[in-house]
């Protein structure tokens, strides 16, 4: 008899070679029919493995990523098997699962295969996972593996091996199909109810351009039929809600090739948005205790070897900039803190004053590589809504405290009610990665993790995601499609206090370092307006979105009386448009709806006489007629229920 | 007998050889005592010259520029001879006026002049002044130049008379002095009541830094001591306003070595000043229809490659950053202009959409030699209140008056009400300094004089003075000591519409160009807030001074009180602090008075009881105990009488 430790702690008690499914069976049916996957002493291993000693078990189902990833790489193998034979004489090469579905690189010799042809490849490898075969495996010699692929003239596969040991080759069988592989699939292809074929794309073998180039087939697959039509349409909400197109729609940004690329040019209304969520900020940051700072977009290289930045980034970014005639070098700025380590510098501070908080919208520059580009999510330049904290270490955890506290404001206050924290530590067997004394990196970890805990914040411990110069708490973002977004961060830094010789004088008449804490609730204002857009698909909050109504004037007789409620509005600080134009109210409304307005006010015949407002939201309910005021203070009650008070 | 016309168009007939100061005497006995100097036909001529011909007599005093010329011009002959005289053997080069006084550049030889020295120079000099000696011109051969000065070893004068042609050599002579001179002095030295020597520094002989180094003595006279007295306790003044001084301790800004020289570091108290200058401008742009945009702060070469930027100032500014891998120059922006032009490239306009206009506080950078920064005023970056107006020719005469409106609501609002304007076209002469036609340049200029003359504006022209791009107004801003500043600037440009193809749709359904305002009326944050303070000493507008009001409780007993009377005047959006400090009231009135805080607000055992405060104005105005709502409803009046909306 072995022991078998479940994740609960409970223990079973079980003969030797019970496999994982017979554990699934002898604790219940129900469960058995779910689990997909499994793993034994942290190591993926086959639901029909047999158990050989005592040890931790883990079994997964769908909605595990372990289970999806099963899942995904078993589909893989179907489609393959489709492939070869629709195809015959194709080479298959490596096949795995990824973040959403899986993808197999194929080299298709004289056979070429586009969109059209996606219905097919589903409907064969359909065909095949009804037959219910299980995916048995099976270890060979490396004589044997060499031999089956090199019958088949499949270079790629005959490489893979060449660089494998004898005695770690696995094969997996299924049906009629065999196929070089490590493991990790689910017990038969039954569980594959859905497959679709998303696109195919050129890869290079081993990701070389010198390597033959083959086609990548990528495509999803699930246990319902209904949850991949769920995910189609989650995937066309994404298009949709793509901020480049949106950005574009609504008129917030654009790019100029003149300009440079990865430089954004914000257009008036993006402008105007971007203002108010900078004057959101400011106002719970002025509450906070925060005073506003401006620096240059430019220093001395010297100010970055300080830092410590430019060795770590120098070579790799935008290159210094000469001066005609002296001998200086400047660069752009990639970071703020430099510059307010130096405001901190221009004045001696006693513990009495700390703590200080410089506060800066800072524009910096970083290089990425044009391929990196990224409509706002990956750019050269962007404003980080940056502030610096100097602090006391006996401060540090207040402190770190207050800013989770404005991060959580913040979020809120824009609708984002599903976040994770992540909490990046050092990775202790690269200590060449990191600059500062351990003590320090140990002092901070801890003041990190002791808020996180104090704030009751859901998060995970990540080591080796830390910065250079110090660790951080990252805040995840889940948006309206479930994605996943990194956001506004908080470092703690005892190292650039040390690099710039910052000092405060104690109670003890004594010069201490200050202890500095960086944060960005919003991180930048680039990436965060391209998250808001993707996140509301353009439908902002009602304080931040640039229309919040417009007035529909019926005909041109009513166009005096438009204006009028248009002039009360803005007197009622409503940001409101007229549409003027000799078109019906019915035109009218579909396209002030495309263009996102929260409420249109139509005003005809009826509302001049009685002085009111036809109110339709953005989506179609009619709130009836209503009076100016009554209408402005609809919009404020809505504005106050989101936009709390920090 | 010739014809003279005097300046008001009066013809006098006179004998030939009559004088200026003949003329003078002509016309009234005192206008005589008061001429110091004349100009005939557009040529400065000493007043006892004999006019020869009819022609343009102009008589100066010492109330124009020009009698100031001749007053310190000829005060540098008497302080040269007083320097002959205290210090035999020095050699004399070259003692014009300047702008305020007058220099005479000197080689000492071994004599070396100090401060302490300056009581025996202005003695000697006012002593030879009382002796109302006569300057008379003398018309001297080449050789007869020559051997004077070589007798006496003087070999810059040497150098000076070996470049002039025989025939226009001349000495003026007074008292036992003679100098090489080409005139322009008063009558005699009589009229030389005070004499101050300023200071000494070095200056290389014709400013070249490979000749001998010669001492600069620096002076200044006036025809009346009290003048003397007056001007000196305006230098005092000036000095004590001078922006670094103040802005050093007001804690507005400061620079960093290790940032770089010219790069301002914006501190909190700095920045919200800043800010609130920056609202002021936005709040009254709303109303004239501009929208804010944002742009990067670097654009590739080629945008300026395109603009003409580069080609004019491309090899002496900032050079080009290059990025690592990829082929790619890129430049800090010197202007915002031609991110602005490719903003408007964004949209298809119609003259329907016509006037954009385009806001932005974009901060640019320049490279000013090191040596030529100062203060605030010239930096390396700067942030101009900036924006384009892309409007129809129609259109360009209106928007420039619009302009006009808006530089002149900023400036009134500041406290500026001594200004003119000047209006700067081409140098016709040298046609090859400018870019765009001909027919362009007359329209922008005729634009621009046309809104000046409707604008009722008191302004001059200056030719030579127009940017390369277009013609400009700029408004000449007096400060409260009376020295002149370049402030707001208005520019017409047809050549960005030209080099960037900017086009509108017409009514004619054609693609027409264009014509752009460039405009800026704070023209930078960093000049127009050293004005500022150098204009009021620190004494902002209430609006704007970063403390409105300082509660100063009597004892600790009053502290909570205070902290009351805090609060209530946060609520009543009233900029306050609270002194706590254990020192006496009277300490700290001293303290907020050198700290320019308006209000001084006493709260003990009396204010508290009642409900009050004990508002004492900067300067010791008493106003009595009255009550916060009282003293919020003071402080807005006094604000609302300054900050008028637009």
């Amino acid at each position: 008899m072995i022991e078998i430790t479940l994740p609960d702690g409970a223990i079973k008690k079980v003969a030797k070679g019970t496999t994982a499914m017979e554990v699934a069976q002898s604790i219940s049916e129900g469960l058995a029919r779910n689990v997909i996957s499994a793993s034994f002493n942290g190591e993926t291993i086959e639901t029909h493995t047999p158990l050989t000693e005592s040890g931790k078990l883990v079994l997964y189902t769908w909605n595990d990523e372990q289970g999806k990833k099963a899942f995904w790489h078993s589909t893989s193998h179907v489609v393959a098997q489709a492939l070869e034979e629709l195809y015959p004489g194709i080479k298959l090469t490596i096949g795995p699962a990824i973040e959403n579905g899986f993808y197999y690189d194929v080299d298709f010799g004289d056979h070429t295969i586009s969109e059209k042809d996606f219905p097919t490849i589903e409907k064969k490898a359909l065909e095949i996972a009804r037959g219910k075969h299980d995916f048995k495996m099976r270890e060979v010699s490396k004589k044997e593996a060499l031999d089956y692929y090199r019958k088949q003239n499949n270079i790629y596969k005959v490489e893979l091996i060449e660089n494998l040991e004898d005695g770690e080759i696995t094969f997996c069988d299924h049906s009629t199909f065999t196929d070089l592989c490590r493991g990790g699939h689910i017990p038969n292809t039954g569980h594959i109810k859905a497959i679709k074929i998303l696109n195919v794309a050129g890869a290079y073998w081993r990701g070389d351009e010198n390597n033959p180039q083959l086609t990548r087939v990528y495509g999803i697959s699930f246990p319902k039929q209904k949850q991949l039509t769920e995910y189609l349409e989650l995937l066309e909400e994404a298009k949709k809600r793509d901020h480049r197109k949106l950005g574009k729609e609504l008129e917030l940004f654009t790019f100029s090739q003149k300009v440079g690329q990865g430089l954004p040019l914000w257009l008036p209304k993006g402008a105007a948005l971007r203002e108010r969520l900078e004057n959101f900020l400011k106002k719970a940051q002025k509450k906070a205790g925060y005073e506003m700072v401006v620096t240059p977009h430019i220093g001395q290289k010297q100010l970055y070897v300080t830092s410590g930045h430019y060795a770590k980034y120098g070579e790799d970014s935008f290159q210094p900039i000469h001066t005609p005639k002296e001998d200086e070098e400047f660069l752009l700025k990639p970071m703020n803190c430099p510059h307010h380590c130096e405001i901190y510098k221009n004045s001696p501070f006693s513990y009495k004053d700390l703590p200080i908080r410089y506060a800066e919208f800072g524009t910096v520059y970083r290089y990425e590589q044009s391929g990196e580009l990224h409509g706002l999510t990956r750019v050269r330049g962007f404003t980080q809504d940056d502030a610096h904290i100097f602090c006391t270490p006996d401060q540090l955890n207040d402190e770190f405290k207050n800013v989770i506290d404005l991060s959580l404001y913040v979020l809120g206050s824009l609708g984002f009610e599903n976040f994770t924290a992540q909490v990046s530590v050092r990775d202790l067997d690269k200590p060449e990665k990191y600059i500062g004394s351990v003590e320090n990196w140990e002092k901070a970890e801890k003041a990190i993790i002791d808020a996180a805990d104090e704030k009751g914040l859901d998060y995970v411990i990540e080591s080796g995601e830390a910065a250079f110069y110090g660790p951080k708490l990252d805040f995840m973002v889940k948006d309206a499609l479930g994605r996943q977004w990194q956001l506004g961060t908080i470092q703690v830094d005892y190292n650039l206090p040390e690099r710039f010789d910052l000092t405060y004088k104690g109670n003890d008449n004594e010069l201490h370092r200050p202890v500095m804490i960086h944060r960005a609730p919003f991180g930048s204002m680039e990436r965060f307006v391209a998250l808001l857009l993707e996140h509301t698909g353009g439908n902002f909050p009602l304080w931040l979105i640039p229309t919040q109504a417009i007035v529909l004037p019926v005909s041109e007789k009513h166009e005096k009386y438009a204006e009028k409620v248009l002039n009360s509005l803005e007197n009622h600080e409503i940001r409101a448009l007229i549409d003027k134009r000799n078109e019906t109210v019915g035109k009218k409304i579909r396209e002030a709806e495309l263009k996102k307005i929260p409420f249109m006010l139509i005003v005809g015949e009826n509302e001049e006489k009685a002085n009111t407002l036809s109110v339709r939201r953005h989506g179609g309910e009619d709130l009836g007629s209503i009076a100016i005021s009554e209408f402005s203070d609809l919009v404020a009650k809505e504005i106050n229920s989101t936009l709390k008070s920090f």
